[in-house]
């Protein structure tokens, strides 16, 4: 990836020398950043409000693979799903912590790279980055980030609180990201039988994108508070849209009913799913990683919400005994079961 | 390590199952955890207080070796390191969060010993496990730690507020988990070259513990604040005492004179360094993994501390103009180095 390119030796520039390189541009934007990198932890203030935090691990050839997957954008990536987190907490996210472990084989200026995203995604989001390790690893590349953030204390929004007869929405579209993982799977095979042939990915950049650089839903939070609307519960999609409504609804000690036809799918996934003879539905059910925000509101909050072209209206809360179930499009009615990636089946 | 046991299998678990199984009995005892596992994030409450952050990253082959490092040790030192930087703040800690990577043919059972040591840590420290990530991994066991903690606005301690003529201070004794680990590499190679000798570890319990098992010095913040001493600076002994020293004077654009007599090393490290050939000077100061405190007091509070045990006085803060100096038992002035341990020039 980084041929023909004078590189810089990490050995010879050492850990304190690299976190020094690699952080020389920070600028601050949290009011609630005391102090960042630079002692022994950093030192926060968010003023009586809640704390939240969340923590995610990236491993190369489990989560990501370096043969497609540009080293700028899995930063922007890395930052991206943990950042998702906070936003299903109904919070603000204002700092993140990363740690990378990567062979001391790799020149300066791929971590350079992958810092690139990084700072470009804490930028885009104003979140600090305020701490971290680096350390040289035999087995790859590991990220692993930290998420901080704050909520007013009745602003929080769980999981387990969905009540019966709320409306479930989710942003955006759902199904892209793993439509995308399976373009760029299948141009890798390509490329690796002959080298000579080039990826073809023409004219799908938008679920290459979806898989490659995802947006965390901000902009949806705060589309919800300028509606003032109070999701009565919310969770990011990384699993999938079955796996997550069976997390509000166990958690919630409720039931829910989707309709097939209100689940939003992009025409240019619907597309590739078909030529890949998939499913598109199964794809937004279970394809995961497409780090949209689901959550219910009451249905009192119908009006505010029903021209909303950002999130659709999917369904609706049950009592436990009715189940999870799932409406087709013909009108039959499917067990709503959670086949999301299983991350040990995956190793 | 685990033969001839019954295997529980991780496939079949799953991630969530696996979570599950693991945190099943966590009971939270900090009124700061609002909510710990089992949403998108958790949330804390500091109550006005200034929340602290810190986080490490542990991969198998650069900071340990299964092969001579049992998993409840590895889970208990994991947290120990980590809380370290909270305390080394002047903090109180509070929360962790834990995230791993194994390989999915990891059995169960291993992954409950290591979780057994980090439940044995929060539990000795008073910390709740509130989140993390778990997947599988094609490249050795990883672990990410992620502390937080609190402290009143005046209580931090950060490392650049050293003032000239300042007293600097350690606690416990220094080099010990560097001989400790060089035991055990040599006892690794013995076996390496014939299984059928038994490691040589008789009455080196104290060394070894040192290295496999450390202990964050919570007690000495405890004991700082009943003797009414606030340090003027402070960091935890992770790299070794020369490079800490160098941390603290350069972040305060001060200097140092240490006193070589004064260097607190434990008879079986000094013994056990001349064993191998090693001047135990040089072990206390580049060896690391000693996780002791390192602060400067004001010399006002000298008949505060003068009589403790828990610590010594080592040397003094100067003009930064005087440089960083060790004067040795015989009275030469050396240069003081940082020559800790490079994460890089280690893979």
């Amino acid at each position: 990836m980084f041929e023909n390119e004078e590189k810089t030796n990490l050995e010879s520039l050492g850990e304190f020398g690299l976190i020094s390189h690699l952080t020389k541009n920070i600028k601050l934007v949290q009011k609630s950043t005391v102090k960042g990198i630079g002692d022994d932890a950093a030192v926060l203030n968010y003023e009586g409000k809640r704390t939240l935090v969340s923590t995610d691990l990236l491993l190369e050839n489990i989560h990501f693979d370096l043969a497609y997957t540009p080293l700028k954008h899995l930063g922007y990536k890395a930052i991206q799903v943990n950042l998702s987190d906070i936003y299903a907490m109904n919070g603000t996210a204002t700092q993140v912590t990363v740690s990378i472990g990567m062979s001391s084989k790799f020149p300066l200026e791929a971590i350079e790279e992958l810092y690139e995203g990084i700072y470009l995604a804490c930028g885009n989001y104003n979140v600090d980055l305020v701490g971290g390790d680096t350390s040289a690893s035999r087995q790859g590349l590991v990220i692993s980030v930290t998420s901080l953030g704050y909520a007013d204390e009745n602003d929080v929004v769980y999981r387990n609180t969905a009540e019966t007869g709320d409306l479930i929405c989710v942003s955006g579209d759902l199904g892209g990201a793993y439509i995308g993982l399976q373009l760029l799977e299948r141009e890798k095979l390509v490329y690796m039988e002959n080298p000579n042939i080039q990826p073809d990915l023409e004219g799908k950049d938008y679920i290459v994108e979806r898989q490659l650089k995802p947006e965390a839903r901000k902009d949806i939070i705060d589309l919800l508070q300028e509606l003032g609307v109070k999701p009565t519960s919310m969770i990011d999609v990384s699993d999938g849209l079955a796996s997550e409504v069976l997390h509000i609804c166990k958690q919630s000690n409720k039931g829910a009913k989707l309709y097939e036809e209100k689940i939003p799918i992009d025409p240019m996934t619907y597309e590739t799913a078909r030529e890949f003879g998939l499913d598109p539905t199964v794809c937004a059910l279970s394809g995961g990683e497409d780090y949209e925000l689901l959550f219910t509101v009451k249905q009192a909050d119908y009006d505010k919400i029903k021209h909303k072209m950002d999130f659709s209206i999917i369904g609706y809360i049950t009592e436990p005994n009715e189940g999870y179930t799932l409406i087709t499009k013909s009108g039959n009615v499917h067990e709503l079961k959670a086949q999301g990636w299983n991350a040990f089946k995956a190793g």
